[in-house]
């Protein structure tokens, strides 16, 4: 047994919201690094089947469905004296009206996407308020109507969260092998310029995961890796990035914000139907599906210089995600049917027989062409490093420890995006549960195995426009 | 043992070109069905691997590629006679120069696709050259210039070739569910009428295979349950579709021919990755890919009334195909790289751990909405009637069967499609191989289960135009 380095204390009660893949995956992790009380740790999950797995480990167990209605009488109950932390890991809960009553009420909190009560993603047809940027801006609204104060950190998962620590230090790599040695940037304009100076065009989160059982996928059955409602959700909110200045060409069906940050645009289509171009180092070149993340709003307003309406940089960013294969199965046999599936399996790391979790930042657009920077964990070592999770929760579970020390070392830091953390310390405590954490230089772009029997909507003088990167 | 009916004699060679997954499946039920002398059946086929499954049969095996150069010198050889049939199941030979080689012979020919010789398919960049339509002409041409003489099939197997039989049975259902009672049409005009009257506004040829083994698709290898080879090349060439009297709307980047029957358009687009909205009755409705094929052209063409140029009356007509799990898979890895996989499976009748293939026809627009019509063969069923095939294989061999019975009591047709066969014949002698073969009338339409969230461009006052069926 190896020994853990405890990472920080958590006086008070820690309350974690949602006991699914991520809070069974998170919850060692919390016992193991972070020191604590064990008789105030509790967890608010609505779903029965998690009460025999809590009693068996002595942790109480709220089952109760947090709601508009109840969740400050409920959350009130459980912070009584102002201190403690509040995890939340939950869907279908406001992230917005829980962080702002945990800041009230000066108790730490942590989330890994900005999440609306349930019903918002598929209540309205006005998508402009379907999307990512308009759940992000309230939270950056909030932030500027309410700054500083206790920490609340927005978006702290694997992406979102970690993948902004590494672009980050992905522009560190490049700098060096660049032979500029920068210094490490002290502020957000820093990190800016440096992107700039650099001459990065865009960023894609770009993700393949081969996990696989050995099993057909049953028909009907929506099997996934991590939530299979959060996937569903997000990729039926319109396809969405942030909108780069090196663009030259609008995407058919995109459209502006009127109101915020102005960094991302969003297009009329249902992003896990809209398929990007895109490398890791696995497949090299693959398709990935363009669904919309907070991460590709955050990333393009953290590195915008100048005036936001009309910048003098800003770079294109967005996912490009190829689930596991039983996730591209369930994609396109849900858009095929034209509603989706009632059954919900979630890939268990014991039923995984092969696979990793490859998820990292594809910088491009340099001198070197593009610069993939990031986890390439596997299932069979997640298994080893950690209990009760999948290489894809692991990446997420270790980034919420490496999010809550730096909200203990950091607590007065108001509400923040993982962008505007420490990113070195924040790798620092999650690297060990990372697997091998690589930088790739390739030189494929977009227009590279492109079909030549038809003809396709490119521009082949500038490789890495989106107009390129979107697939016909 | 059961024992099986012999359905008619061949006199002279039997030479079966092409030893593949067809290939090797249509051997046992040609030596079960037709009385021949066994030591005049030789196989042609390139791959060494054949070699020593051929010797332990006791079957002659000539290992070599039939090229434009040699087929005269290899086939007048096999055939000294003028006597015998000749059995083409093989990629990348030109169905055109053996059956008219064959009809000069006098010998018996068959074959399950316009095959062209090696090149084609990606070796042209004018897609109106790469179409099926194009293929199929070819032969149209020269059985309009050299009527009658020996019989030779063209496009004999499942599809093309069953499912031209299942659209006659097809009819006649639904002409007796319709309280009309229609006589068996006796010529061509006859049965365009009769589906003309029945209302009739197309067809799809709506398959989904649901075999699969218990093993995780491997990364780089293309996955299939017959020719990955034909799959490719088929599934990159253009989109094509039979175009019906009833569309009121032209695809974008469609086009139209200058030359030939006038039946079909084509879509500057690759097959395999072009999604139309369709339905079979195990998953109900579902993606299928419109991957070009012959039957599309020739039903169209087959059912026509009036001039070809501004017909009365003719039925739209494409594949709405689902392939297995893994060839899903396959297509996303293949257009995802822009380039193909170079190691090709065929899934094994013995690794198969599940699933049927279900390939029928499904006739839309009239009274009834819509009925599919076909054979829902699993595996395990396959398995049991024939050896050395998985369903897929079985729907297309025992087609080849009964097109040769066909011909051998048809000996002087000369070149023919399966639409100008007797259907209840071929059936007759195909259907013990078909597993439960079955009508089910559906209420769904391509309008039905849009997703409400996103604008499409959709004609929602006729459900079954096929702007409502190509999906977005
Ligand atoms: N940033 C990232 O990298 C990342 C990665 C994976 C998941 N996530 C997010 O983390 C969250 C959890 O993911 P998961 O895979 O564990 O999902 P999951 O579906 O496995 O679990 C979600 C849990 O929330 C519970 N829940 C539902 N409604 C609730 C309510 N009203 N109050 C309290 N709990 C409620 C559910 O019962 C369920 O147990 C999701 O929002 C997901 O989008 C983020
Ligand atoms: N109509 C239908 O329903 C249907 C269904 C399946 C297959 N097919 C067609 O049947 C054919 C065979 O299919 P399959 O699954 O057996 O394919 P396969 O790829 O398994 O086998 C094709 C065989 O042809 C051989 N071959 C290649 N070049 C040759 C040459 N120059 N001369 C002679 N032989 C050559 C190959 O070595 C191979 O063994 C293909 O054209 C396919 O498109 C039609």
């Amino acid at each position: 047994m190896m020994a853990h380095p405890i990472h920080g204390r958590i006086d008070g009660p820690i309350v974690m919201i949602g006991y699914g893949s991520i809070g069974k995956g998170s919850l060692p992790l919390i016992q193991r690094h972070i020191a604590h009380d064990p008789a105030l740790l509790s967890v608010i999950e609505p779903n029965p089947a998690a009460a025999p797995l809590l009693a068996a480990q002595g942790i109480t167990h709220h089952q109760i469905a947090l709601t508009p209605d109840n969740y400050r009488a409920v959350l009130g109950g459980l912070f009584p004296d102002g201190r403690g932390f509040c995890v939340n890991l939950s869907v279908d809960t406001s992230s917005l009206d829980l962080m702002k009553f945990c800041r009230a009420l000066g108790v730490l909190y942590i989330d890994t996407v900005v999440e609306p009560w349930a019903g918002f993603y598929f209540d309205t047809n006005d998508n402009a308020q379907r999307t990512n940027y308009a759940l992000r801006q309230q939270v950056r609204d909030e932030k500027a109507a309410n700054p500083g104060g206790t920490t609340a950190v927005s978006c702290c998962g694997a992406n979102p969260g970690m993948v902004s620590w590494f672009v980050k230090e992905g522009l560190m790599i490049l700098s060096r092998d660049l032979d500029r040695d920068d210094p490490v940037p002290a502020d957000r304009a820093g990190w800016a310029r440096l992107m700039q100076d650099l001459g990065v065009k865009g960023v894609h989160i770009a993700e393949r995961d081969t996990q696989a059982r050995a099993k057909p996928r049953p028909r009907d059955v929506f099997v996934n890796t991590w939530s299979v409602e959060g996937f569903i959700a997000e990729g039926f909110q319109p396809a969405e990035l942030g909108w780069g200045t090196h663009e030259t060409w609008f995407p058919d069906g995109a459209h502006r914000h009127a109101t915020g940050c102005q960094a991302g645009i969003w297009i009329a289509r249902p992003g896990a139907i809209t398929r990007v171009h895109s490398w890791c180092p696995t497949p090299g070149p693959q398709f990935g599906f363009l669904v919309t993340h907070n991460e590709a709003i955050s990333i393009s307003d953290y590195y915008t210089l100048g005036d936001p309406a009309a910048p003098d940089f800003r770079p294109t960013c967005h996912y490009a995600y190829h689930p596991c294969d039983d996730a591209v199965l369930s994609l396109h046999e849900m858009f095929g049917a034209g509603r989706q599936q009632l059954v919900h399996e979630i890939l268990d790391v014991d039923e995984i027989v092969t696979g990793i979790d490859e998820l990292g930042v594809l910088i491009y657009g340099h001198a070197k062409n593009a610069l993939w920077f990031g986890s390439r964990l596997s299932n069979a070592e997640a298994k080893m490093l950690a209990p009760d999770q999948n290489a894809t929760g692991l990446q997420v579970t270790s980034a919420v420890l490496a999010g809550m020390v730096w909200a203990l070392e950091n607590p007065q830091a108001g509400i923040v995006e993982t962008d505007e953390m420490d990113h070195a310390r924040c790798l620092q405590i999650q690297r060990p549960y990372l697997g091998p954490v690589e930088a790739h230089y390739t030189d494929w772009t977009p227009l590279q195995d492109r079909w030549e029997h038809f003809p396709e909507d490119i521009d082949d003088t500038d490789p890495w426009q989106f107009r390129n990167v979107l697939a016909s």
